[in-house]
């Protein structure tokens, strides 16, 4: 009757860890709300394989004015990552779509291409750092740069994403400055773009105040 | 109609980040317990210009025996600051004033000098940092040193601080020494202070315990 | 009078710390459920000397098969270590006794023999660092190694260990391969071990599961 | 001659931190290369009291197309903030100026107004966190937000700022879409702006190369 | 000639950030030694966009006993990842083929499957999570935990690999066992393994020393 | 010839590691300066079993006027705990002494009591956490506060001690006080102690300077 008592020292050795505690993995409780750290743990009985896999990582619907689609798998999407520091995703650009300026402020970004050529790249004041991208490239966005890409090639194109971040936020250029009630005379002040300019693509993007009072 | 699909787009790009996630920001809800990363994040529509904004960092009452007055603007008078590593305080010196020496186990401090003179420093084990501070001078104390600022001039002083904590403890060592229920045989042992003037502090600062049993 | 108006101020100095605050120390919950930080904070009127204080780092029962008994000093056990990277345990392994082969994958673990003859090491690919230790040794295994620990003397040796978190997970590499549901056949596939054998340490360890579907 | 063996038996507790070890404060050495983490350390016995002090915190000269100044006191000008995640700047605006868009990718900004009135306030998608700030008003800019700050009053204005980190970037949108080398067809695809917009400012702030071949 | 001194007051605002600071990123210099948050920074006017691109990610060669393939994009492959805690692989299996049983103590790991079927997974004592995964499946890995991966499908299979890290160790089971100098007698007592299973795997993966001394 | 391909497989796959990276391990090369995170790596093929291993923490002589004596395994004895947040020391005290009043800004301490009994706590302003212990008693000192140790048995009393970081600073009260050119007055003033008192104990700590200029 080694067996028993073997399991049972082995056990005890175990019992240290409250079975899948704090350090080892914190699978998200998404019911409950989030904290600077990620989500509370949901308790370590309920945890499954699928906590761990997210399926649809697939091509998305590029039929759109950008012929463009991008597909996530976060925290949110699949509560295994929760305080792991990375998640993924994939995107779709069709012939002559692009991606339009954004920055992700807590998190890098690694772009892997698969098919066809993407040109992407980041800037800092004064520098360019770009590239004509081939299936096989990677390229790093630095976290909170702010980055494009563009699909530069005769085909359609695909890359696969990841980032340092759990759950990742993305903040696109144009609803950052069009997209709200940013009035377009302050826009104007603080970007040095035309008035005209400002409230044509304030139309476009639904933001609404004209003047500040 | 392109501008409604191209919403429609944009926003699916932001969707992914489920409107202000984790690492954007993440505003406390102080109605919840904290915990050792801060507090849980208040819901994102709840979320206003008034989370990230603190009023009253004006001049404090000094009127006191110490000629001296403190405002802080932490995590608790001010949500937004939840888990960015960073508050605020104004310290305002009559002539003759003084802060007593205390640390800060969880943040450095910067201080800003804009009005009079403060002797400020900090000590290791045989070394003493200290510096007659004029107006436009920058002091830093690093986290969990103990240090003191004494008004040097012959007028008021008025200093901003910064903490790199958005809920910077502080330990004022007579409090710590003379003002709980530490035995006077205790501290004398292991301060070398003589009981007598272990006792008289104990008597001033409100501390109880004369001896331990 | 000038005692009241100190103890005020001071008090008022003190207010900036919510007494105890995310910075200082963070007392778990131990009712609430834990999260990628750790618990949430205890309030600090219900905090006691005895949060910080556990009773019980003695010598463990080491009459079983393997001779050895450990005893662990967690956060679950006191909840004053929240936070604070760092818990301790005692190792107590009789004449020809032994720990197997494990892991903290979130922890690193140092041992401090205070009694008898211990070997103990780690493994990288192609290289062993290991040592045959003396009362007075301390060895460092870090952050998710694989390591052991055996009693190579003529005696009972005891140590005392210390990990860098609060709540270090242990991952015994028996149970990891034998002890779950994990099928033989995958088991040899990956490991190179005999099918014979693995099966033959699935029946010892509890493990089910023969061959995968 | 108790003194004397006192000291010693001090010191050899001290001895223990080897004199400013890394966790108390690590000055920057600004000779070497610095790293992820920060500047390797100065050597202790070359750390002087002035090495935590900077002075120049001082009104910055206004008289130039913005009205504006800024000033820093960043590691690189004072290096007793290495690794402390804290630094300091004080901004002045005149009547009618502004500080353009921007983001600090490294840093959470907090702004203490302390003469005249700044508009402020920052983006997310369809989101607009501003207010007229008065004196005494803190405002807090989570890390990597795109930021403006307005002079909205009838006089000068004021404000020290403090950074979550020694050694702030900031990224001026003009520069990063307008002050490179980044194609115009690309910004205009990528930003929805006119192309002739483009070209305005890309004349305006020195970038160069019209079209991506 | 307006324009040469609005670049030269944005410069000075950019002047603040050494062009490229502590805070934004710090390409290695991989000539350097390393250190505990990664190698030094590479000087900001030698950096370029080739050092945050890799070439290279594509199918590796499978003839080999395992029919399986690693290709990896870390930071010593490509110099811009240094410390933005994330990096990436490519892995190829054929079909019947198989990668064997290993931790990564650095790093969690994220699978993206893009063709084929693998069965992969992870173990804790007495738990194991595992799934037969199809292309857009994404699976995760969290740090330090044994996972194995095993082509399940009757083609060959690709998938992508992100790593929470810019430079995951990879620590292979069957080396740390079999592939160094660890005595057989200690691996047979603390693995529980018999003798001759050690002993031939030790022949075959090259480990000397049969007995301890 | 199996064995060799796979040997050469299995290389390859450890090659990713460059054995021994930064995410593993980085044992200290103590000859080069530190940093904020600690020493630059040692190359790996310098490293020895030796670097993970300290000798030495044994009974100290207590033969001085404290009755008392610390020694201590910090990454400057011994290398392999560079960057891993952990060491280790051991205390003694013999009947009647004691450990001065002192706070460790970098890290938290824990003590495992093995003989006699010791009476150890640490304050906060008007709360003091105080136990005495008994052998297999364990007490946490969160990092930053100031606390102490005094030797309430009728015996010698022996511990052992960790730290949550490799090199812990130790601030010893009197000498941060006393044993500096603090000017007596300013120590009185912010200190609330008489200056006889401060002058008798600068006198025994050895500082210099009576009063401020």
């Amino acid at each position: 009757m080694k067996k028993i008592s073997e399991i049972i020292f082995l056990l005890s050795l175990v019992s240290w860890t409250s079975y899948g505690a704090v350090n080892d993995f914190c699978v998200a409780d998404l019911k409950a709300p989030d904290g600077p750290s990620g989500y509370p743990c949901k308790p370590i009985n309920e945890v499954t394989a699928d906590d761990f896999v997210f399926s649809g990582l697939v091509e998305g619907n590029t039929t759109n004015p950008f012929n463009a689609a991008l597909t996530s798998a976060f925290v949110t999407d699949f509560p295994g990552l929760n305080s792991l520091g990375i998640s993924a995703g994939r995107l779709d650009i069709g012939k002559g779509g692009s991606i339009p300026m954004h920055t992700h402020p807590g998190a890098t970004e690694l772009l892997i291409l698969v098919e066809g050529e993407i040109t992407a790249g980041f800037m800092t004041p004064f520098h360019l750092y770009t590239k004509a991208l081939k299936p096989g490239d990677v390229i790093v966005f630095p976290q909170g740069q702010l980055h494009f890409q563009v699909n530069s090639g005769n085909q359609k194109a695909t890359a696969f994403l990841a980032f340092s971040s759990a759950n990742p936020g993305a903040q696109l250029l144009d609803l950052l400055l069009f997209g709200n009630s940013l009035p377009s005379d302050i826009i104007a002040e603080t970007t040095f773009l035309d008035v005209e300019q400002v409230n044509k693509l304030k139309a476009r993007f639904g933001g609404i105040g004209i003047v500040s009072s």
